[in-house]
Order: structure tokens, then sequence, then C-alpha cells
């Protein structure tokens, strides 16, 4: 997965276009492209941001190779030039991106790249792919963490992932959200998400009983025993056949079960039932995990009836975000760039959602001095710079007399310099940094916008000036 | 994609019970696996199997390298000799399998594996992931694809994919569903899916005007131009432009355009308006095509309201299934065998759909003779043959007095052998052949099944044998 060139992973258009820009002598016009999406997930109050690690290896990796170049001629519609061009092709423009593990809002520009327009085009939808899925995934975990209010939560979902980087990936995002590890081996390997795991069903019943197969599971992992308990039937053979192992192996080793799970049923009763029999039995320490088609309102509705469940494992419906699948993220030409002259670039559209911010931008983060929680961000013209000194008024973009003024702030770019001149220039920080900078960094938010069930709209501003620009483009070309 | 070795993409626990049986001496036991779904996404009548072409990949480059190895070991839970067994490890059990592109139902076996019980084990996660990813698409694109009533559908969803193989793969099996291609390079370079593309709003807006863009690509591509016209206005500026460029620059070369694409706004209402100036003007050949957030259930309403649209373009929707994002494929242990005996196993659940087929195991199809349509399928003991000669009295294994005769069939086994210790015996068809086998077949369905809205359900029933022995293991251990 980290080893593979993913330069042929575009869309067909993206060398129709090229081989277009390049006859028509544009290939060297600086294009400005952002990378932002329109609305939260689950009418979630913010997203995580995810995927840069995999953009950065995927722009160090760009180029066409031999084989390549053959299967583009075999198309007959490319200008040998443009192959020749393509065989020699790296990417050598400016990548601006907002780090991962960070909460971001519709409308912000997660990424911007500046490019010659060929080179900026070409790299749309792996740049899209990665950040789409996994923002998805990161974002549908860290609601799915919060539903658990503390209990763990293990992802469990690659044989229901849509595809291998779906389920390695994916892992990867869960955990930047804030899940506690991964049953997939290859993602503790390559990116070092913790890897756990106990039974299937199928270590029971390939022996000739439950009560066999428990205490051979005891003998051989005694201090790390977790026992699925749900083959047969869970109160009447599972859970005392866990208890007889547990006696029967571990006690005399003095080592202590590490738990058990459920896996089907009614898993709140079940807990409970389960719970009161291994206090019972001598075992209050034996963890209880629930598994079986969870997500954040089963998760929620469990713990409000009392379930004794004290870690979580979600597997399809955190791993293809089910209730929502599609993080829909986009990337659009903002502006052009010639003889260092910048021209603000607009897509118009009858549905208003759909209108672009035009221009070279950054976004500032506006933290309140006081109380460290951020309180809005504000999308300026990239060369605008916000003065802490002065009170900074604030105005809804689409309802301009909703106005507000926030004093004793601190304005943090959200974005950073990633590539300048094709070149990278920043090191990616370790999974561990970026999931606690996610939990950091929503700590920063106000409760009412982490709420579950319509959460208050983060304000997401625009500067005068960027305002103005917007609006004299949409009055020129609205007619 | 097709390069990668995919061992490591497994569950903890497959490595946890492989390193358990082989300390328990259960290494070479033999273990029989059945992989089935239990229902069709989007309470369709059917699915669609694909992804046996990557298993048989992932089966042949089944092995740890060193570093998994050294992996494996700082976890500190896995016994020397285990890991050195592992350093040998190759895949040498049979696998059957249902050829890509067969209609398929609940509860029958697509795969079945029998193999010593530590690889058997080892592979559940990608069978499963391979299989429940491409049956998904597939199953998916043949919905669309037939809701689309005969115009062309192509995949254009690779930027909101789950992963990279989530858009190369689900590109491939769209194709295998029934779409006519893809936006995918990379899914035409690797596997063959036709990839094709025209422009994006980038384009129109590179240039300083519409006209200009649209011009300067029909210059380029006076023989494949599509050109995306809702960029500013579609019927203002967009559809206008566009007539204009095909005067400007077509006409005069004797070249024909090939479309329009509408990608926003009331794709009905805009259709019909386009057509209509299209036909005016003399263009009466260049088609319509449409995308935006399309699914079967938008196309139908969209040609229901008579929509003037000549082929969709079909993107998040169909990628990530949207509407149902999991294909619920599990892989249950269903006997083991020592010294030649096999013993059927069987998962008991208080969940009665959760409960399994027990033992070694066959699927038949039953073919009419004389409308050769497929009248129910027949899960045997793998050592059953049927009689053609004979009437055959088929049950509902539910409700067993729901009973019907046939006569005049075809009875054909529905797995093929794919893997007979650890050779592979099966050459994969081309995607071309499964495309046709997969529309050949969906043929051989009633329409009641193939109905989008509450179809009939096909009948997939035990033999009395296998019914016989399901019900001896529910009464021994349902209590």
């Amino acid at each position: 997965m980290n080893e593979q060139n993913f330069t042929m992973l575009c869309d067909f258009y993206q060398l129709t276009m090229g081989n277009g820009y390049f006859k028509t002598k544009h290939a060297d016009r600086i294009a400005y492209f952002d990378l932002f999406f329109r609305r939260v997930p689950d009418n979630g109050g913010y997203a995580i941001c995810a995927g840069l690690e995999q953009v950065i290896d995927y722009i160090e990796k760009l180029c066409f190779d031999e084989k390549d170049i053959e299967y583009l001629r075999s198309k007959k519609i490319f200008s040998e030039e443009f192959l020749e061009y393509l065989r020699g092709f790296k990417f050598e423009g400016d990548i601006y991106a907002v780090p991962e593990g960070t909460p971001v809002f519709p409308y912000e520009p997660l990424i911007t790249v500046r490019a010659p327009a060929i080179q900026a085009q070409l790299i749309e939808t792996m740049l899209l792919l990665l950040v789409n899925h996994q923002s998805l995934i990161a974002t549908k975990a860290s609601r799915i963490v919060r539903a658990s209010k503390g209990r763990a939560v293990s992802e469990f979902g690659s044989r229901r992932a849509q595809g291998s980087a779906g389920a390695v990936l994916g892992a990867r995002a869960a955990y930047i959200g804030g899940c506690s590890g991964t049953a997939c081996v290859m993602s503790d390997e390559l990116y070092g998400v913790p890897a756990t795991g106990t039974m299937a069903h199928s270590w029971v019943q390939m022996f000739d009983s439950e009560i066999e197969a428990f205490e051979e599971y005891c003998r051989v992992y005694p201090n790390s025993a977790v026992l699925l308990v749900d083959t047969y039937n869970v109160l009447k053979s599972g859970v005392p056949n866990a208890i007889k192992a547990f006696d029967n192996i571990l006690k005399p080793q003095n080592a202590r079960p590490v738990g058990i799970r459920l896996d089907s049923g009614d898993i709140a009763y079940l807990s409970i039932e389960a719970r009161r029999m291994l206090d019972e039995a001598g075992y209050p320490d034996c963890k209880i995990i629930a598994s079986n088609s969870l997500d954040e309102y089963i998760i929620s509705d469990l713990i409000n009836q009392g379930a004794r469940i004290d870690s979580f494992g979600v597997g399809e419906r955190l791993i293809t975000a089910a209730s929502e699948p599609v993080f829909g993220g986009v990337y659009k030409l903002c502006a052009t760039e010639e003889n260092g002259v910048i021209t603000p670039k607009i897509k118009i559209s009858e549905n208003v959602v759909k209108i672009t911010n035009p221009h070279y931008k950054k976004v500032y983060r506006i933290f309140d001095n006081k109380t460290g929680k951020a309180q809005a961000d504000l999308i300026c013209l990239h060369d605008e710079s916000i003065d802490e000194t002065e009170p900074l008024e604030l105005f809804d973009p689409d309802f301009t007399w909703k106005r507000k003024t926030v004093r004793d702030f601190t304005a943090k770019p959200l974005q950073v310099p990633v590539f300048l001149n094709g070149k990278r220039v920043y090191q990616p920080p370790t999974i561990e940094e970026i999931k606690s900078f996610c939990a950091e960094q929503l700590g920063t938010l106000w409760d009412s916008v982490l709420r579950f069930e319509n959460p208050h709209k983060y304000h997401v501003d625009l500067s005068q000036k960027l305002w103005d620009i917007k609006h004299k483009l949409l009055s020129d070309k609205g007619d």
C-alpha cells in the first residue's frame, strides 16, 4: 500500500484536459485549486481532516513509467509531445494543507494547490480520494468514540471494507479519530495502529465442546484471554463455560481473565446478566466487550439502557461510515496566474451552495484567549494578515447583517506549507502525535458544536476583501 | 494493486488462533469454511458475485516475508515454532467458487474452502473483503444499469471511493455489473475497463470565456468533443456557446459533436430544453450526458419525467453503494475432518437467520429446460448428485410444507474448482467474458426476481439429507 505508485489513478479527463492545456499552450499557466467540502456527514457539527500523509507519499512518487506511456499511446488521442512531457512529469508546485487530525468545517480550503495547470489538474482525483476517504472514517470514528463516553472502541471492520486500502487506511483514520486500535494486522505493521484480537466462533466450533475450546485458549494465552461466549447460548453455556475455564486454567496459575465478548443477541440484557455472573464468580475485573453491527446510535442506546459494557468492537458501520458513506470533498479552480498576476476564478451554479469562493486564500482559526475555545474560522486572501491587537469584526457571508466583534484572540493559520516548488518542506507527525493533536483540538470546540443532534453551526466567515471580490465576480457573471 | 502481497491484511485473531491451533496440535486438522451472505443490499432480489480473480491472485501470493515475521515477533505472543511455520507458509488446500458475474442468493456458499485449519482461517479476512466489496458494487451497478433502460452508464466515482482499491476494483466490479466504462485510468490499464472522459469545470474556468474554452476543446478533439455546459448558466450560455463552438470549429471540418454534459440543476427540465436547442441548431445526433449524484432511484424518476438523456455518469452513489454500503458476506466453519471422517459443524444463534448450514456442501442451480429460466438453487451435501431423469421435489427449509416438484430440468453445479491441493486449476475468464456471462445469466432469472420493489424471493432450498443433518445438530445443541 505504501509502496505503490498511484499516478495512473486519475480520471481520464485529467489527461485529456492535460493534453489540451499542452496543445493550447496553457501547460505552464499557473493554476490554484482548493480542496474543500460542503457538508459534514451525518449532520454532524465538525469533521476530522485526515489523509495528508498519503497525499505526500503520492506526490513524492508521481511519475509515468514506460508501461503507462505505452498504455496512453494506445488510446490514440494524446500527442507524442504530450506523452514526451509525461515521461518527465513531476510535481513542481506548492501545496498548503491543514494538518491531519484538525477539526474542520464546510467551505474552508483543506488543501490549496498552486502549480502549472496540467500538474495541478492531474492530482485532483487522488487528493480527493485520499482526503475524502480518511476524513470520512476519522469523522465517523470521532462520533462513535464520543458516543462511547470513555469506553475503548476498537475498529473491527476489515472484512466489510470497500477494498484493501479501505481496510488498512480506514483503520489508520479510525485511530486518528479516537479508536484505541484495530483488528487489521497490516494497518499495525504499516502505520503503527495497534492491532489486537481474540477468537472467532470457528475456534469454539473447531473443538469438540465449548469448554474444551475455552480451556485450550486459556492455556495458550493465560494473560490475554478474551473468550467469545455466544457460539451456542450466552447465558446457559457461554458465560458458565468461560467461568469454568477461568477457574480451571487461570486460577491455578494466579492469572486473571481479560474479558469475554458478546457478538449477538440483546447485548444490553446479556451484558447485565453476564456482569452479575462474572462478579458472583469472583471475576469483577473481567471486562465485557460487545460487538455486532454497532454504531454511535446503538452504542448511545445501549449505554442509556444501562448495558454493562467495558469496550466496543465496531465493524462495518465504522469502516464504511455506513449511515453516510461519502465525504463530499471537491477540488475547484479558484485562480490562475500569468506573469505574476493572479486572476480569481469562480464557479457559478443555480444551486447556491455550489458557488465557490474565488482567489488564492488562507484560513485563520480565531481562538478566544480567555477560554482557549475556537470562536470562528476566517477565510482571507492569501496576503491578508490579522492584527490581533485590534478588535476583529466577523460577519456571516450569507446574512451579512449578522455581525460579531471578537477581542483578545489569537488567530492561527490552519494550513501549513507542505510542498514548495515541488520540494517537501513538511515532516509529517507520527500517528500518535496526530491522534493526540486531534483529541486536543476537539477540546477547543464548544460543546454546542460537538453535540450529536442539531449541533450549533460553527462560523466560517470570509474577510471583507474576499467577500467583495466574490460578489463582484458574481454580479459580473451572474447574468 | 495487482502487485501487492496482502498476506498481512488479516485480522489479528486469525494469527492468535493460528498460534493456538499450532500449540494445541490442531494445525493439521482439516477445516471446511463457507463464504456466504444473508441478504441482498437495497432489498433487491439478487446479487452479482464478483472478486474471484483478486482472490486467486491473493492466494497465489500468500507468504510472510522476514519483515512480517519480525513484526509478529515484536508482539511477544507468538511462539518461535509458529513463526517458523509462518516463514514457510503457503496455501495447500482446495477452493471451490462461484464464477464472477453469477447472480447469487442468500445462504448459498459462494466460496468453499477445505484446508488445514490455520490456512483456512488466515485467509478469512481477505476473501471476505474482496468478495464483499466487488459483489456490493457489481450488484449496485446491475441495479443502476437496469434502471437506465438501455442507456449507457459510466462509472465516475474514483474521487469519492473509499480508498484506492475501492476506486480501481470498484470500477472493475461496476463494469461486470453492466456499466459501459469508467473514468478511472488505472482500472483501464490494470483490468481492461474502458476509460473515457471529457472535461471538468476547471477547463472552462481556465480560459477567459466559456466560448473560448469550448472552441479550444473542439479544436483539440474534433472527433470526441463532449462539452460541459453548466459552469455558468446551462440554457443562457452553456448550450448556446456549445452550439456556437460546434458551428465555428466542427462544421468547417465536417466533424460532428459527440455530446454535451449536464452536471447540476434540474436535469429533467434542462435536458428537454437542451435537446430542443440542439435539434433546432442541426445537432440531433449530439448526445446529452447527465451526471450529479445519480443512482437507480433518481435515474428511474428522470426517465419517468421524460428527461432527454442519452447516457449517465454515476459517481459516489455507485462507487460506495451509498444507499447500503455493506455487503454482509460471512465466512463460517461448516465441518472439520480427521482421518478422512468429516464432522459437520453448526453455529447456533438466538437470531435464527444467523444459524449456519453445516457440512461440506455443493449447490445446484435448477434450470427449466423449456424456458431456460432458473427455478431454484438447491444446496446439497458435497457427494449428492441429482438425477435429472427423475422428478425432483424441492421444499422450503423453514416452512417445510411448502413443496414443489420440478420435471424436465437441468441441474448445473454453481461452484467450480479453483484450487486443488494448493494448485490453481482454474483459468479466470477475461473481463469481457465475465461481463457477457453476467448479462446472460441475469437473463435466466424471471422478471419477478429482477423487480426493484418487492422482488419475488428466489428459492434457495436444502436437500433432504442436508436438512436432516442440520436439524439433528440443532436439536442436539439447541438446549
